[in-house]
């Protein structure tokens, strides 16, 4: 059985989990795919904090480059996160021939036209699928799943520090504030919240659902961001007696020869199946011209779940190596059935 | 652009659909896709009812073998549905070294061994999405998606008959055989609706997915197959009035070394969102170790949802002769991490 080298940069909450599963399903995983993965090296700066998974303590290394130059290593798994020495390592993989596997939403949605045009010049491929949704394998649908399809729209629910605020707000009539604390208390979001309550997060997986969709570049300052910030008690209040809930929607839409991208707080009607997704869950729904409405849904964030999506490209990436083709993904925009993004002044929709 | 010929075995509603969708969406397809895919010839016994899409007529053939024999032809495509003549087209095609995609879930659910088989000695792939869940991209989500996952559970409403049936129950009081009726007027059920109402198109997909979850061999005979033919109304108010709807699911669970895999109907808490899966929809609920719970949904039938998963299909398999390199697909069971399954006098659950 073929063999095929990874190197993990970044050993945080995701990076251990992605160990523990290539340990824990390792053979499996190998039944299944006709291949073996070999975990070759983990880089992280702190080598020291109990990750809560046993791994050989020669594969760890400060080093992130060594990983990146190591010929015994194909593929990159870059988790560290942010936009700043992410972005340096998966262009560095990149140029040395490496396939990437990232789930690093902003990287991708920010540098998304450098970091894939860097691919498809040096004709390697990039994997996304964690960016968004988590552990629900929504990316590889859209690309492969509906692959016949012209996509009509897509509708997410993609953050869960947001669900699980909105929730609280309802069920217990907590003040934003006090629902916020309660979230940051809990560990569902960050000391400073303002990427997800702001709808950052949630537009950086628009932007990357735009791009699946209809190979669309799409700059965040380009779009209608709102987010959850300014929602009062009575909102939540008049709609819900109104039979709807309020969700954080990432709206993208075809409409003609252009697409709206937006994200704003929405109003799903409480019957919707959109409108019982709640907490760490996540849901997107699909509207293809062949198969009408389809709907993914699943843990959007977590250590295994995410894992879960981040072995899956480890998996694509091994089948693609193995058969010694890339498979050209991201597909280049110049070549799809390319729409232009709607400009904001021209995006209208319901309000409440 | 490189182009593969396809051959269709069978023009009737599917098959129509994926003509359809080839001719409507060829350019976006082969875009996505970097091949071309080539409809090449289409076979059935009618060639003169009006199937609603515009091919030409030169592609038509009673001659079904001639696309099997025809060097131009890599992919067969079987829409002929039942295990007669089908099977002998897919064992054909198989020997003449063809990539197959088959949307039968009878044929594969109880012939499963020997076109499998026969497909790892010759060395080719056969592809099956549409044969269970319609337009749901559920195959391939359990193939690719949940790839690194041991899979624990899947659940699923996968007849639309059914789901039909039993709505018109719940909603309007109607007794089943009144139902039943309705739905044949709606052309919903057959003349002879055995086949939904007895719940074995439901074991057949049951059958499928315990291979794609387990590489399982399941024989029909071995299942528990209950259908809803026996609901009296009063069952239905009755667990109504306990905050329960009656669904017709589909059970495959691991139990330590063992695999139950049953269908009948099933208690669901309205508050589920499988509850609230009706009509023509289906959905399929799948735990893994790792992911948790993923729910797929959307459209179960029809020509064009089925037509969205045969394009995915021929899709994967162009993609795979592209580069020359067959995925190996199913995977061979015997390789994989293999359990039991559990014999019908052991299987447990609780019945209402």
């Amino acid at each position: 059985m073929k063999a095929f080298g990874v190197g993990l940069i970044g050993f945080g909450t995701v990076g251990a989990g992605v160990a523990d599963a290539l340990i824990r399903n390792g053979e499996l995983l190998a039944s299944r795919l006709g291949s073996r993965v070999v975990l070759r090296g983990i880089a992280d700066l702190d080598l020291e904090t109990d990750r809560g998974v046993k791994v050989d303590r020669a594969l760890l290394t400060r080093d992130a480059e060594a990983l990146v130059r190591n010929p015994d290593i194909r593929i990159i798994v870059e988790l560290v996160g942010g936009t700043g020495v992410a972005r340096k390592f998966v262009l560095a993989a990149i140029e040395a021939g490496k396939t990437v596997v990232s789930a690093n939403k902003a990287l991708l949605a920010e540098h998304g036209a450098e970091i894939f045009g860097a691919a498809r010049a040096r004709g390697v491929d990039v994997y996304f699928g964690a960016s968004v949704g988590g552990g629900i394998p929504i990316v590889r649908s859209l690309r492969d799943g509906l692959i016949g399809n012209r996509i009509e729209s897509v509708h997410g629910i993609l953050n869960g520090t947001c669900n699980y605020i909105l929730h609280r707000m309802e069920t217990e009539g907590l003040p934003f504030a006090a629902a916020l604390q309660a979230a940051q208390a809990e560990g569902f979001a960050e000391a400073d919240p303002s990427l997800d309550i702001d709808g950052v997060d949630t537009a950086h997986k628009a932007a990357l659902l735009a791009r699946l969709a209809y190979g669309l570049d799409v700059r965040l300052a380009d779009l209608c961001i709102e987010g959850i910030r300014g929602l009062a008690l009575d909102d939540i209040a008049d709609v819900k007696a109104l039979g709807y809930r309020i969700k954080l929607l990432a709206v993208v839409k075809r409409e003609g020869d252009a697409v709206e991208v937006r994200v704003h707080p929405a109003l799903v009607p409480e019957k919707h199946v959109l409108a019982s997704v709640s907490g760490v869950f996540n849901a997107v729904m699909v509207r293809g011209d062949l198969v009408g409405d389809t709907l993914y849904y699943g843990r959007g964030a977590g250590r295994l779940p995410t894992a879960s999506t981040v072995v899956a490209d480890i998996a694509d990436a091994v089948r693609s190596l193995a058969s010694g083709t890339p498979r050209g993904w991201p597909i280049d925009p110049a070549g799809a059935d390319l729409p232009r993004l709607l400009p904001i002044g021209e995006v209208v929709s319901r309000h409440y």
